[in-house]
């Protein structure tokens, strides 16, 4: 592997990159002529004018009868006129031509029926009455579309009903998808210690599908300097845009450049975008080039940011303004001068306000992009943003659905996700005191919190009285469940209790300051008596109960304390240290809320019940039971 | 043909109406494994579990060496610690595994090399120091993605990463669509008099693969009672749900009834919506069965009241609450109790006020929701609502692009077409002084006018200092055009001036009242004091230029008045009348305006005059010139 590093010395602002990007690019769009009838979605490439008239004939407008309106001035209830069939009328239905000598239609109901084919009429009829005229609805040579208008199912049909049958439309750009990587494989069962899965080229596809291009993706090329050039070169030429995915490793960023640059030109290398920072921008053969970063949530927000606007450019749409709210957010966000920062966002109605929660900001944590519910763009004048502050999120999700979604924050459990699955439900896990925390800010609805009280062994209402004095809260009942350490299968360190902690051959993973757990350990340590300094790995912190039993899971640690379901989703052993309150607090008054009631139902429903007890080591007393705290 | 006719003796509410079918409709979802790679837009049938971790191996977050954090104890910048490659360190690349018994990873700008594989550290690195731990991104049997999930182009990312190959999804339901009526054809090359092309069931082939269904569309069939029936029982038997689509002839709308009580049962005859009353809701072998009405508004009105929320449950999801707002109907809108209804509408932000400028009401007018930004919808309970009364309005455009379009209302002439093409333009056709009246009350941003002055002979400037006294308002010189008498081709009938118009052989087109063409008409007439009593089809009123040249090509009428542009679109004769100015009205503050600023730009620009030019019958003096009127 090459030790030689590219440093990024751009590190230019992401408009102006664009900017100078897109002008040197000088993309011609092409059209091809496809059906009508296949046209949905596709972009005009000029105006479409009607070849013929809809309706093409003059018709009928009601079921009645067709009459010379001459013959029938005259006609009063007085005066009744009496006509013939086949001399002074005829029986018409609606949709049918008008045929001479006729010029108007009588409705039926208006006809009285006198037998012998004669009717009576009581009033003359206008001429042109209950005709529909030829081209009343499209008139020949008139424009259906205007150009650069993408096809919606309507336009299908006054095409059709204009008499095209062949639709001029911008040809979608082929976009080639070149994965680069000694490490990154195709296929998952290939997987093993130093390989990636090429998930990115697989979300490059489908970006590339909804954008409105037709992509190519290719199997992903090593770490070679030669062989990455052959492919580029090959993906230049099958393709009117080429991708070229990094893999997570060095090496590949470095080779990227320098082959673009070899065979053309490098535009931009460097901008100043988090996370998305060593994005190429370049140019071979006149088309578009570009680098994008390994990381899977770069690799996402690159894409967004510089490919989907050139796909646009090429079937002739502009970018469509997003859908940008103001939201509050709820927790002090630190950004830098240097780039402009994309910060995952979970979003919810509280008290009429719009709360921005941030997600976890790892560039390789692709589930923070698949459960936010915006992007918050932190603009690079800015040092970061305070917990209460303004900022601009970008939707991800229609604003509707998140004013029907319940924000929970506060310690995480794995019925959550359960619960998500069963009620509109945003959660975020920042541990039982941050829950607390974010409830006095006001940022959720609900808090699941365990929180033992240290002196009397008793789990959270003495914690919502001192942290809500003279406020009414309440106390949603939710499960019981098993706390104790999760440790290898047939504990081979035979841990038995927290004194085994202290042992040389013991490695310990810790929860973060602030959940529940951490405190349950640290009551412990203290009854007890035991030094946390002596503890190996008690600095080592993990945010949830499946990531502490993934550390032990995988031998980077030899204990840690979770609960029961997540050392029984991992197969591995566990001791039982305490049996505690899972519940949720929330204002009392938040009780008639809607969201709530369905979530009170759902606690109690037996689907959940059900559910819950496959995870293993949860009780359900008193489950969905209101208790006041004030 | 059936003269038995039915009568529509249901009108039930619209929601009554919904509940009471889908109540007993039992719809039972299905799913189907599909991969991954093919997911995009179908929705999860159940929750998704990880099978892998992401990471599945803990893997170097950054460029540099690993060590033994143990190792590295003690090491400060006054007591540097010196490592060996191999024995204390190995060089790590971002991405890279991490072996034992390394535990942390010291970036490469913080080594010091000394040469002959010896390093310098100055700082102690803890335990898993940038290293990415297993799991990460996404933990083993973690929930990845909720059940009823429309998965996105990031979701197929975690999903991988997830070590998920297939995924469980919603079937999609196979929509049948069964057009009836002997009128209907399918190709446009056999169209002829009485004949009406299919264009509704491309639509509803559009609209079901838009909502997730799958569709399959069937030839028309005749109106026979025995060959709908043998049809209907094919189309329950194939598909999932059934569609058919009526003619707009009567006799096809009552078999479709008969058939589906022979056949099964005939839940709802008669919806109070308008258009679309005469939908009909059935049941056959358990599998809804739908009438759709023949015109192709509500035809597509009734999809999506009715047809897309059924496609929705079937697969998994609800009803999106679409996007309402609320805006200043710009005309008196008159409603019955009988109905719901539903107005298309053009929408535009006039002094920040969102403006609704209802468009035609006809069923049969597919341009009118081609054109429309919008749906108005008028509660049953209204009789209607007067100009400027609020109304609720379902959007088909995004809000941001409405706030980008220029809103004209007034005169119709091709021109606007291609304006139309060139900038973002709505425009309504109510005739010069409709446009004048729009204008006083604030609903448009400009108004064409050509108003000839009676006295003077003099266009437009007369007319805005009588109705805008006192106000600063601008005129933006428009095209020069001819007016004139729109005839047969050779002239038949022999017409040379206005005294023609009364001549018993001759019959007249005329346009509507406030329309600057009718006021033309009108002056000419006085002038030479013919009395418009005696001209045959003086009542009978187009909307625009084009209309009345139809009516002339088709026969309807001899004569009609009417610009050069549509005589020659249309390869009709022209007898020159007069050459008028055709001008936009506007309030002088909106010059500053940047829409208005394009406007004016494509008015002069060198495209703009050839696309004109190629109409025939214009002139471009001045064109683009201020004229301030106060």
């Amino acid at each position: 592997m090459n030790n030689k590093r590219n440093i990024y010395i751009d590190n230019i602002d992401v408009d102006v990159a664009k900017k100078e990007y897109f002008d040197k690019l000088n993309i011609k769009a092409q059209w091809e002529e496809i059906d009508v009838v296949n046209s949905l979605g596709r972009v005009t490439f000029e105006a479409v004018y009607a070849r013929l008239s809809s309706p093409n004939y003059n018709a009928a407008a009601m079921d009645g009868i067709l009459v010379e309106s001459a013959k029938t001035i005259g006609a009063t209830e007085i005066n009744p006129k009496t006509l013939e069939e086949g001399k002074d009328f005829l029986y018409i239905n609606t949709g049918n031509p008008v045929v001479d000598p006729y010029d108007a239609v009588i409705m039926i109901e208006d006809v009285i029926q006198l037998g012998d084919g004669k009717v009576q009429i009581l009033k003359a009829a206008h001429p042109w009455q209950h005709i529909r005229p030829i081209g009343e609805d499209i008139v020949a040579t008139e424009m259906i579309l205007p150009s650069k208008h993408k096809i919606r199912p309507i336009d299908i049909g006054a095409l059709i009903s204009g008499g095209i049958e062949k639709v001029r439309v911008y040809k979608k750009p082929k976009v080639g998808i070149l994965p680069t990587g000694s490490e990154i494989i195709e296929e998952i069962k290939e997987l093993e210690t130093g390989k990636i899965i090429d998930s990115n080229s697989r979300v490059f596809e489908a970006l590339t599908v909804e954008a409105g291009g037709l992509p190519k993706r290719y199997s992903p090329i090593e770490d070679d300097y030669e062989k990455i050039k052959e492919a580029v070169l090959k993906g230049v030429e099958e393709n009117d845009i080429l991708l070229i995915g990094a893999g997570s490793s060095a090496g590949s960023k470095d080779y990227t450049a320098n082959v673009i640059e070899e065979l053309g030109e490098v535009i931009i290398h460097g901008v100043a975008l988090k996370p998305g920072k060593p994005t190429i921008l370049g140019i071979i053969n006149g088309k578009p080039v570009m680098g994008i970063p390994g990381y899977p949530v770069s690799a996402y927000l690159v894409f967004e940011t510089f490919v989907t606007p050139i796909i646009l450019k090429y079937i002739g749409l502009k970018e469509e303004k997003d859908t940008f709210v103001d939201a509050i957010i709820s927790k002090k966000i630190t950004s830098t001068l240097k780039s402009r920062e994309l910060i995952r966002v979970n979003l919810g109605y509280v008290k009429d306000k719009l709360i921005a929660t941030p997600l976890s900001s790892g560039a390789g944590v692709t589930m923070s992009l698949v459960k936010a519910d915006g992007i918050a763009i932190i603009p690079q004048s800015l040092e970061g943003v305070d917990a209460g502050g303004s900022v601009k999120v970008k939707l991800l999700k229609p604003l509707n659905r998140i004013k029907e979604t319940l924000v929970s924050i506060g310690s995480h459990d794995m019925i959550m996700d359960i619960l998500g699955d069963m009620v509109k439900l945003s959660s975020g896990h920042v541990g039982s005191m941050g829950g607390i925390l974010a409830m006095k800010r006001g940022e959720c609805h609900i808090a699941p919190i365990h929180l033992l009280d240290l002196e009397t062994g008793e789990y959270n209402i003495s914690y919502v009285e001192r942290y809500f004095p003279g406020q009414k809260m309440a106390l949603i009942k939710g499960v019981k469940r098993h706390q104790g350490f999760i440790v290898e299968k047939g504990n081979p360190k035979g841990i038995k209790d927290f004194s085994d902690l202290v042992r040389e051959d013991v490695v310990y993973v810790n929860r973060q300051r602030g959940a529940g757990t951490r405190i349950l350990l640290d009551y412990h340590l203290n009854k007890e008596n035991i030094d946390p300094a002596n503890i190996r790995g008690y600095d080592r912190e993990m945010t949830t109960h499946m990531a502490v039993a993934t550390a032990v899971k995988t031998g980077s640690a030899s204990v840690g304390l979770g609960i029961y379901s997540a050392a029984k989703a991992l197969d591995l052993d566990f001791i039982d240290i305490a049996y505690e309150d899972y519940d949720f607090l929330l204002p009392y008054e938040l009780l008639e809320d809607e969201r709530v009631k369905e979530f009170i139902r759902t606690l109690k429903s037996q689907e959940f019940k059900e559910r819950v007890e496959a995870l293993g080591g949860y009780g359900f007393e008193n489950i969905g039971e209101i208790i006041i705290v004030k």
